[in-house]
């Protein structure tokens, strides 16, 4: 357990890959305006064009140096809200009251993919941008899912997130009132490589269910009180996602492998922009395949879970800032932490690629810590 | 068109003229007692004396370091709040109980000027400070005028509000629902020296009267429902004022050289006095030549531009930051811009000559846009 | 009085000697949960153990570096808030679910000791802590003295608080319409050298008690509206408190030195701790020897002391701002200075001697002002 790695991780350097797909925001977000938001370091602005496409742009007019985030949308461009220009969605200034515009310089524009209800950009370099690259989301194009998130912007590194949920012994301390119990801390919990993910699985068998899974078990039309098998399988993949396979059955039906009929099972979803060094938008939501039409469920879910991952924020920001105080200070590496550890791996093996989205070649020869 | 100036014109070296008289409050703000405001960088404090006289110094006690601006009148000194030091409008302490004060040292004082509804200072080397090289306003000294203004704090580099001030095109986008129409776009701008001025003008013939000249039409008698000719003549002179006439006349009776009878006519006042490179005091008014006497429309007319004056603070602040971020960025030189640019041509030959207040002799070797 | 001191005291080079008593905290800020706090630079947490011992660490914990004042206190350890390692009084890990903790790094511990109805802590080197270093205070375990006090944050350096108490002609001034009246400003003051400490004292015969004192003659069932004679006699000792002998006596009846049927008495306490070279925890209070049994009198007292303290923070704090854009300024010293300047002598020596404590030997050299 006395490994140690330094602390130093908050500095000021980009810490992310660029060449990789981040979840820009939703589409309720750039409906009918133009939506301004810095992502992994650049400033940048979304809209919807007149055919429905979405395009990214440096969000800064080539007149003056406006942000092209204060105006509006008309006839499918982006029109500054200083004195008029109106930016189309290649970068390119279409049109100017009085004004021949064919000379003005073009701003950079940004590869984006709208999918699997995301708007996802791609801040490196264009030409290696592949919506192929994409992560697969099995639960966002599924009517046997239904799904229920939001957002939050966190004064911390991403990769502190990312710690955060690939290590879920936090539930018993941070979230002991909800989905904390003690035999999390009992279970022993296991990290490994599977294709291009970091996978931490812990599985509590023969348990009571906590407060937020008798919930579930309720909105799935099964016993609360009887005794469960409980698991958590967290998949950490590139560029920053942690996707969660959750859940509770009944005990004796098999567990994770249980039929539908006897389980109350769901994916937590956790997209981590990079905005800064020291700060991320954390898309976060739960894809649930019980009761899936009950959209009072969604919105109780929604409630709960808005106060689950407000309870890390406190945590995690006053960790980031811990952090900077001491950046000479050495962290322990312990067993539950190696989800956390071999995902920053993978981070620092893709900034030195150049590239993410795809596993480097040499990423199984990540030593098992 | 396709000129370019840097916009890192936000960098922290002064830029402004110092040796030039600038506006720092107006009479009511130092009413009974001292007032502490930061001007060019430096931390001034004015109050009235005995003799109604008002002086500034530095806001820098000698005794201990206090803001003088703390501390109250009495007998005509500027007491300190802190061990009651009072200081003299020469900058020499007058007394300290149970003190001698002879020896104190004396603190900085900076020439001042009231006249005309403020209270000017002159930042730079007291020995040119000469009140005649203030600039005369027309309209603040006799009956026929009436005047109503305010004052914003903005945080941005108060030549950004001179770029603001020098095209009005922004109107059309910043205030579409007040003083903005589609046929400012449409009228060709043209821009010129005038004297010691920068002079750029607009004339909009047989167009209908936008929302907030219909009020000053109704305000000045007239039918407000009819073709006007409307006129906006921006005047920027040193260090960073911009007068600008404005005003609609009844179609077909001279516009802008029509008889009072057929117009309501106005000059929008604004006084730009730097606080920091990215901020700046904006003391902004109206002078009104109709229904002079109507003190009721004064306050309607100064609630109007409140609210319109408000609208540009978000752009500018934002445009501000937006060039900090991007200080290699070249910026559009387009010829609604010229009124601005060669503003800032004459601030840049102040600067270098050392001195303001009187046109450098070769202001008029500035090339056309 | 034309001596000059540099105003430039307010740099970010530690400015308290660090081998000394500070107050940290009173017993009521870690009832049943840990304090996170600042002192002398460093981030400590406070929590009292099982025996009810109170303990001070760095605020760090060694797992993951969250801030361990986040935690909670299980079996007399403090319990990391994020992931469950328990800390013990001694710095190093007692448990971890799943985890041998043995072999984990120690984090720093500071001597603390509980004396006087106060947490005190010493920030240096832990071998030289002695408690019998604390300053004694008569008053606080003595039933002839009751007791009340608060505490402020003050974003200034603590030296600036220390001069304010030790030349109380500042009265006159910030608190013109409590304690304050015309005979402070009269009264000569003489500082002297008593032991190991810097007394600077002030008596007024024959004159009206102000409001503060007027109900304080009250509360010790003493007429208010005849002649007192009043005192202030401030005591600095190393490192940073400021007691003050204050009281009025009725006239005639020996003053200071009267018996207590005549006179109402308190001391002022002030103790400051630094928090940065600009900012510092001001723990006040007064201890009086009348009416001792009257708890709403406390509170009287107290919430008079609550506002006249506060008339100090604004002046203190713009003080410090402006020492902060002046510091090539030099300051008078003054005759009613001199308790400040020699009080900042011993903090001098004590922080060139590298401890503090008990008196530099050279402290009698300190040459009069």
């Amino acid at each position: 357990m006395t490994n140690a790695a330094s602390a130093s991780s908050t500095g000021s350097a980009p810490t992310w890959p660029v060449n990789a797909w981040y979840v820009a925001c939703t589409p309720d977000e750039i409906e009918g305006k133009p939506l301004g938001r810095q992502i992994c370091g650049e400033h940048m602005v979304f809209f919807r064009n007149g055919e429905g496409n979405v395009a990214a742009l440096e969000d800064f007019c080539p007149h003056r140096g406006a942000p092209l985030s204060l105006g509006f949308i008309q006839d499918g461009a982006l029109v500054c809200g200083y004195h008029g220009l109106a930016m189309g969605c290649n970068g390119r200034t279409v049109g100017m009251p009085g004004q021949r515009v064919k000379g003005f310089p073009p701003i950079r524009t940004y590869p984006v993919v709208e999918r699997y209800g995301f708007i996802w950009v791609w801040p490196g370099d264009a030409e290696a941008a592949d919506p192929a690259k994409l992560r697969h989301l099995p639960w966002a194009q599924n009517d046997e899912w239904a799904f229920g998130g939001g957002l939050y912007h966190v004064a911390c590194d991403y990769r502190l997130m990312i710690d955060n949920l690939m290590d879920l012994t936090h539930e018993n301390y941070v979230h002991a009132s909800s989905i904390g119990q003690k035999e999390i801390d009992e279970a022993p919990v296991k990290t490994r490589i599977e294709g291009d993910e970091i996978v931490t699985s812990r599985f509590m068998d023969g348990i009571m269910a906590p407060p937020f899974w008798q919930m579930a078990l309720r909105g799935a039309g099964l016993p609360d009180q009887q005794l469960v098998d409980r698991w958590q399988i967290c998949r950490f993949s590139l560029p920053s996602s942690v996707l969660i396979e959750v859940g509770v059955a009944l005990a004796g039906h098999g567990g994770h492998e249980a039929d539908n009929a006897h389980k109350a099972s769901a994916m937590v979803v956790d997209f981590m922009t990079p905005e800064t060094t020291t700060s991320h938008w954390y898309f976060w939501g739960l894809a649930r395949r019980f009761a899936v039409q009950d959209a009072a469920l969604t919105n109780t879910i929604r409630e709960g879970q808005t106060k689950i991952f407000a309870e890390d924020l406190e945590m995690l920001e006053r960790q980031q800032r811990n952090l900077e105080l001491h950046p000479e200070r050495r962290l322990l590496l312990l067993n539950i932490d190696a989800g956390g550890v071999r995902s920053r791996m993978l981070i620092d093996q893709a900034i030195a690629a150049g590239q993410a989205g795809q596993a480097p070649a040499d990423q199984r020869s990540v030593a098992a810590v």
